[in-house]
């Protein structure tokens, strides 16, 4: 039986503080068929706002440790000012935008992260995704727009990973869709060699993933992205790629992730 | 031919910034039969966030001035910090909210207010609200609410006044709804002694208004929201009231405002 199809694309910090890159990005995001969501990270943002409240950021191992003022600030940048000037830009585009956090409609509950060596502080474990607002809208033609943000549904808001968003969203929806998962970033791909952009590597499956770090073609910046990938596809969805910002509704583009 | 009923609540600023009057409310707010949408200022922790981050905050005749640096401020409190902590307050008292901004599925279109004597920078002024997304949400048992900003659909957020736009909305959903308008604030009503707040004038009309703002009883604070009540009647609502926290689901809570 064939089911509908589903595009969920991600984009991140890079992309979102750039408003010609966001213009070409939407574009190619307006032309994708069929019922689509947008989820988009801040992180930069944040931290920059962050700074000028003279609230310092501290990170651990590339996660934002979440006290109670980080959290106002991720609330009030995710939520806020990149969420809407997203949906506004997008709505200027002709695209039916709706900003959402995983507080509306109860979107996305979550538990505090246990405090084990590190206390993340108000950061969510994401334990559930309800679809029936994804669906309302959907139904209607409207694109929802997710930002980072939980709650634990007795009022506490919580900051949750972008990517971690990305795939529990794509799980939850896999019941009732083919879901196709985009990875959206600066370049046109996974590439084996930074320096060459047109270095771009067409499939990567476990095996290659495993041999391309481990002799050092892939690194830091690569390894969550290429975890996430994998992640997706194992969680339910059907086809899930790594691309670039103009790529987003082409049928195959940038680096597929395989498993065979 | 009976149409189905819908209430419109707006809450101010004093509400907004106090978290066991907030629960006072919501338990009153859920209590309220059928479709309904709630609307917040937030002014006063706009003015708050901006001395923080070194923006000083101008006011003409009671109403911000917004530079392109107060417009950050303003979408960052308003649509992230005030609207995504009251809707995920509700979601813990149950209630299926839905935050929005007026960019937010094209819901209030505006244009910048035109320079006169005064530049009042990216305030908006309300053009058209669209329908379809509250539509969309009410039909599915969702409750909208509001954040005061509104977008030009070219890609530009404005700064709207929450009255206005609950006026506003208040108009257009009464071409399909009977629709009752609450303002709710820190008294039980509009006040005959504003040092008795037992002396409710339980019904004001046009004529009693201009005696009363005649005499000095009703100052300051109270005449915006009065025309602001007026104009709601006006513009095609059925029944407008000025009531406290713990009323809002009451039949005819406070002070109702009548045009004879």
């Amino acid at each position: 039986v064939s089911r509908p199809q589903l595009s969920i694309i991600k984009i991140g910090g890079k992309i979102i503080s750039d408003k010609p890159l966001l213009s070409i990005f939407f574009d190619s995001f307006k032309k994708i068929e069929g019922p689509k969501i947008l989820i988009h990270g801040g992180g930069r943002k944040a931290t920059e706002i962050a700074a000028l409240l003279g609230i310092k950021t501290k990170m651990h191992e590339g996660r934002r440790i979440t006290t109670a003022e980080t959290l106002e600030v991720v609330t009030m940048v995710y939520a806020g000012l990149i969420n809407k000037n997203i949906v506004s830009a997008m709505q200027a585009k002709g695209i039916e935008a709706i900003g959402l956090s995983g507080a509306d409609g109860n979107l996305i509950e979550a538990v505090k992260r246990p405090v084990k060596e590190i206390d993340f502080g108000f950061v969510g474990n994401v334990v559930h995704v309800n679809t029936k607002l994804l669906h309302t809208l959907i139904q209607a033609d409207f694109v929802p727009v997710v930002c980072p943000l939980t709650h634990s549904n007795k009022g506490q808001l919580l900051n949750t990973n972008a990517d971690t968003i990305t795939n529990k969203i794509a799980e939850a929806m896999s019941q009732d869709f083919d879901v196709r998962v985009r990875y959206c970033f600066e370049y046109n791909g996974v590439l084996r060699d930074m320096k060459d952009p047109d270095s771009i590597i067409t499939q990567v499956t476990p095996d290659l993933a495993k041999h391309f770090i481990a002799d050092g073609t892939f690194t830091d910046g690569m390894l969550p992205k290429l975890q996430n990938a994998f992640e997706a596809l194992h969680n339910g969805a059907k086809y899930v790629s790594i691309c670039g910002i103009e790529q987003v509704h082409e049928l195959q583009p940038g680096t597929q992730i395989v498993i065979p």
